[in-house]
């Protein structure tokens, strides 16, 4: 049986041209997201040399194969900052050349590395001595999902800072996909920070988080009033994490005034729209929980389950 | 050293006959999810061409590709739906002919598409005016978790409300692995549609949503008193969203009679399991949450953590 | 224009001397994430023959397709536990010659599978019997995030109590990435075991587990006062649940010496840090929640959102 393949074409093709607004024809050429993927794997490779090669990386030949990643890296790289400056600038700005400032942006990007490797030392530094479950620091370099996306977000947001338009978005969902953990490129974020599991973490944009803060999963710092949409586009909406901040699992903290002191713990839970002063302690009311025994249980709640 | 390879093989067959229920051999010939994957993957391509491609689409080739693209996948497609429909119907109900409502099936979904494109267009719209995260259109669909998972969802619908057995439900946990959102395919959901973060985010078989809906990460649209389990199938028992609702991050509401009124906004964290009428703020109340200095906190709480 | 490559590639080469700790070099030859992740696909297969492969399996060439696959798995197997036991053992404990205990340990771990296959037959029926909208068992595992998980979990588990270091690890990492869901494979975990959609559930290394336990997504099982770091390994640092435990979306139960007692139920969003007896019910209390209307609402809510 055949399929009615011109029918069939002709509704699609017409609804390209209707809905046009959700396809991207030719002139446009973005980034591509497989590309810039495939970059972002090499770039991990560069950070944390012989950790993810099958083969043993010799010290000897460590510089000549260091300079070949690079090399290869480079060029990818420069093509892809090229096609997002082209396409979401050159309209509307105008300040650059894409082409020279591609080439600019990549080689700046790249003079950061070292930068990037000291921080997440300290990051890898934070993950040890704050998991007793952590055997060995190789361990949380291979086994653990939160130094790959730190890492990428390190990165990310030295070409977010660079206002290099959306690869640094792509890097970052690919992070996101993988780990669960949601940050934007956007989120300033100091030393010694560890997310433990990871797994629906979200981190805002115009977060700014000290030294030495450890988050848990399903943790959102995130904003308030969104209804007023791309009316807020570049003002500061996410919280501000001092040092030394610890906050347990699944607690969202609200707005870009809030502001949690340094030294505090914020519980599991907890849902906060203020700011807290240093040296708190922030929990949900113990009063709020029930304990029932389940043949006393009231009526109201007899068609919970079990 | 040589393993005792006999000995494994015959342990491990012998548990293959004594554990049936987890094996599949001849005969039953299931869809496979890899072939499904593939499928989706292709899918995508066609609702969002030139999107995933590392070239350029021309728009004088935009035609042929398109027709190509069809005639591959619709054979494919085709032929998973007939093993889905062969493994589960024959025996049980009979009612059609596996080959003949295959195609029928497939051709059915391929005429869907363009509907698909159409709703797909006011979740991206959704998106853009409802974060000012977002800088472009482009950005959302090649770099938001949201859109694939919906679109995926929005496809894997169409063959669900047509009795596909299994296939629906493969293609929505290859989105779920990826976004991290848990979208039945049996949900119906409205245009406008849009989850921000994704990851947690859990949308049961019978939810009913309506239009310019907007959920966060984690939010739970699940079922309650599943202790009955099979015997409730076919009922609804997961929640009612009507028009323009807002629910923030880790919300849980649960059961099928519980019914969100229109323009109504859930904060985070809440757990709820009755209906709110039209217009309604539903918060966790402030009380809750106490505030301590460190060095005053109480006994009971002294062993939590720093 | 050509990059530096000269001056980029001594600064990177410099970090790796300098900041030593995150990078792997000649002589280490750690286990290999990509190989310990290929032999993990291959070792599902093993358990659930026909379901992942596109031919069909003949019962005729069961046997002799079983043993091709274990001879192929065994070898490369031992080959990532025999890095893994040199790297982390020779220098501190030295106890066992690193060649012959993977040898042995990988012969254990194969003899081990019918064992795995056995459980894994019953968190299929708890899977089923327990979730409407199940449609057969095959469904299950093809088409839900947990069987994979926990299949998983199942077989870290048995490397990770002989004290095979890093490889239980990675494999439970490429199924959290999969999954969403976090188990430590150090977790001990009963008979009829079901986590339904499984997004951002954490297990802790020392939970102790028994039979027919349901958790939702986002439900956590972990440590506290996390304060105390490496200082707390090797101790009990995670819940026990007892039989017939169930526990809703994003619950948080805390703490090494609380014990969940038989047959009781959490509610969603609860935040248990001590233990309960047989039998109860623990809920949010309802007074937490305050609906309002929107026009009546206070002050103090107003900024939140539409």
């Amino acid at each position: 049986m055949n399929f009615p393949i011109a029918e069939l074409t002709g509704a699609l093709v017409g609804s390209y041209a209707q809905h046009g607004g959700i396809n991207r024809l030719e002139g446009a050429n973005l980034p591509s997201k497989g590309a810039v993927e495939e970059i972002t794997r090499d770039l991990l490779r560069l950070l944390f040399p012989g950790f993810f090669e099958d083969r043993v990386v010799e010290s000897s030949e460590l510089k000549a194969d260091t300079a070949i990643l690079i090399d290869s890296l480079a060029g990818r790289l420069e093509d892809q900052i090229y096609k997002a400056v082209r396409c979401f600038e050159c309209s509307e700005t105008s300040k650059r050349d894409p082409r020279r400032a591609a080439h600019e942006l990549t080689t700046e990007f790249l003079r950061s590395l070292p930068g990037v490797r000291a921080l997440l030392s300290t990051d890898i530094e934070a993950a040890f001595t704050g998991d007793p479950a952590a055997q060995s620091r190789e361990e949380i370099i291979v086994a653990y999902p939160g130094i790959e996306a730190v890492a990428v977000h390190r990165m990310a947001h030295e070409l977010y800072r660079r206002d290099v338009p959306l690869v640094p978005r792509i890097m970052a969902e690919w992070a996101h996909s993988r780990s669960g953990m949601d940050i934007h490129p956007g989120a300033q974020i100091g030393s010694h920070f560890f997310v433990d599991h990871c797994t629906g973490a979200v981190i805002g944009e115009t977060c700014v988080i000290g030294h030495h803060v450890k988050l848990y999963q399903g943790v959102g710092l995130v904003a308030r009033s969104l209804a007023a949409g791309q009316a807020l586009r570049g003002q500061k909406r996410h919280p501000t994490l001092e040092d030394h901040v610890t906050i347990y699992a699944n607690a969202t903290i609200v707005g870009g005034d809030t502001i949690i002191g340094t030294g505090s713990t914020i519980g599991a839970n907890v849902f906060l729209m203020h700011s807290i002063p240093a040296q708190s302690l922030v929990l949900l009311d113990d009063v709020r929980v029930r304990v029932m025994n389940k043949r006393e249980r009231a009526e109201g709640v007899v068609d919970f389950q079990i």
